[in-house]
């Protein structure tokens, strides 16, 4: 069902309280792409430098339904990194380094045989060029943004045009605060919907997501995974978003019982996620594994 | 089906950013109670001292299915009094003092007409006074016991013998994570079932509660509770778990699927509680109220 996503490619390094990976594959468009494809088809829209590693592309490839042609190589440039440490058993994570590179140049345009997409997710960037690219897919059914603190600091303004376009946003509850100045997830949630989109999909972590609809609020639980289960965290909200978006395109509807059911989807494919570095927790997400996750999920979150 | 609770009956003092109510009606067993009641029939073990309101003792009293023939008067003796105040929209509270009173002489004893009650739960006390009450009460079929960081502190060894002797514990994350050294819910619950108990019962408050049983693990969200409901979170714990107790004694059974109904149950209860001051939020916990709380979470937090 044409999802699309835009958002970044990224070459990360992670460190853990007890491993490190140095330059695995990353970026929001990455997790979420992967997270999506096992459910639908997916369109991918971004930009890496001359020096994104070919394993990171053959990993990409990799993907059952991925279509990369949106995926723009600049020789001449260089791929966004990310560095970043997690200390108290995961629950804190610290920024090390942030190179944009190209992500700091011109953004991706959406090549003309993506434009006819209905499932847009456009993945945490500057809320200009999110707007940027939303102009570009005229035939959407439905479009949410993921934003983040800095966007919510130094392009507020922005940020509150593109809510004025979108459907739905989706946040964590601290940038759901910030950007409100409510800490409450359902309070915030409903005044971000006084700012233009139908529903606010805010993110918890470990303690599960809060959709905030017109017509509803919806709660859900996080995958109760054990210690052992979290070997890296990185990504598990792209994840999230990616699972999501992708049983919205799967089904072909945007109404609220679809989104939430799409919480669970994104909360299932999250929990491969967290279980490895870099996508290597979602490479285990065959659709023998979703199913029986999905059931495992049901099954603890079961309400009487 | 001779539901009992064990637990303080207490003078609260009770600031929030808003507002403020001295000496309310409060304690681990008032709230307990109050939750429990509309479910089932609770009988009170508990002191109180000759200061006591009598207006508090007409809300206890006015509560339907509460038997107070356990509830002791020592007229020589101060009731448990405690003063909390609230900080960053209800997210820290402050202690700012505690008189035990009559709670810190000898414990309360058992009734002989409570000796044959089945559904027991032990509120928060010294693990030892919770011992000598649960040898008061041989036909018990399900035993839980609530504690606190203090008991973990000072009376580990009575603690750890206590677990070796109820079915179940129920207690905060992070009362579970000083007791187990681990900060993960799901893990720290699988630790303490090694001491002894059948399950746990995690409570994360706003971010619901997680249950792990040597049979299974079963995770909740909190009642999607906006800003504007919260009016003080006083006594939302002791509530969830007399909502818990309430349909375990209702429902008669103590198996897997019962205890995770249960979580439902503790939720909807606790929503009330946290709506008022005091059992203010209870009281309007009408059986027509709690028929529509529980309809509103169970489609709330359904799960496809």
């Amino acid at each position: 069902m044409s999802l699309i996503v835009t958002g970044t490619i990224g070459i990360d390094t992670v460190e853990t309280p007890s491993a490190r990976r140095a330059r695995v594959l990353g970026g929001s468009a990455a997790y979420f792409a992967a997270a999506a494809c096992p459910l639908t088809p997916v369109r991918l829209v971004g930009v890496v430098g001359g020096d994104w590693p070919a394993e990171h592309r053959a990993m990409l490839e990799g993907l059952r339904g991925a279509d990369l042609r949106g995926l723009e190589t600049r020789p001449a440039g260089k791929t966004f990194a990310w560095g970043g440490k997690y200390h108290e058993n995961m629950n804190v994570r610290e920024t090390l380094f942030t190179d944009l590179g190209v992500v700091g140049e011109a953004p991706p345009t959406v090549p003309s045989v993506f434009a006819d997409s209905q499932y847009v997710f456009l993945g945490n960037t500057h809320p200009s060029v999110q707007r940027g690219l939303l102009t570009q897919l005229p035939n959407r059914k439905i479009a949410i943004a993921d934003t983040m603190d800095l966007w919510i600091n130094i392009a507020h303004d922005e940020l509150m045009q593109l809510l004025g376009e979108v459907d739905g946003l989706v946040l964590n509850d601290s940038e759901a605060a910030l950007l409100t100045g409510v800490r409450n997830a359902v309070t915030a949630g409903e005044r971000i919907l006084a700012y233009g989109p139908k529903f606010v999909v805010v993110k918890k972590g470990e303690h599960g997501a809060v959709l905030v609809h017109r017509e509803g609020v919806a709660a859900v639980p996080a995958f109760p995974a054990t210690e052992d289960m979290v070997v890296d965290p990185t990504g598990a909200g792209d994840s999230f978003a990616g699972g999501m978006m992708g049983h919205i395109a799967r089904v072909g509807a945007t109404d609220f019982e679809t989104l939430q059911d799409a919480l669970t989807w994104g909360t299932v494919m999250a929990s491969f996620t967290i279980g490895g570095f870099s996508l290597e927790g979602l490479r285990d997400a065959t659709p023998d594994a979703i199913a029986k996750r999905h059931a495992e999920f049901r099954s603890a979150a079961r309400i009487a």
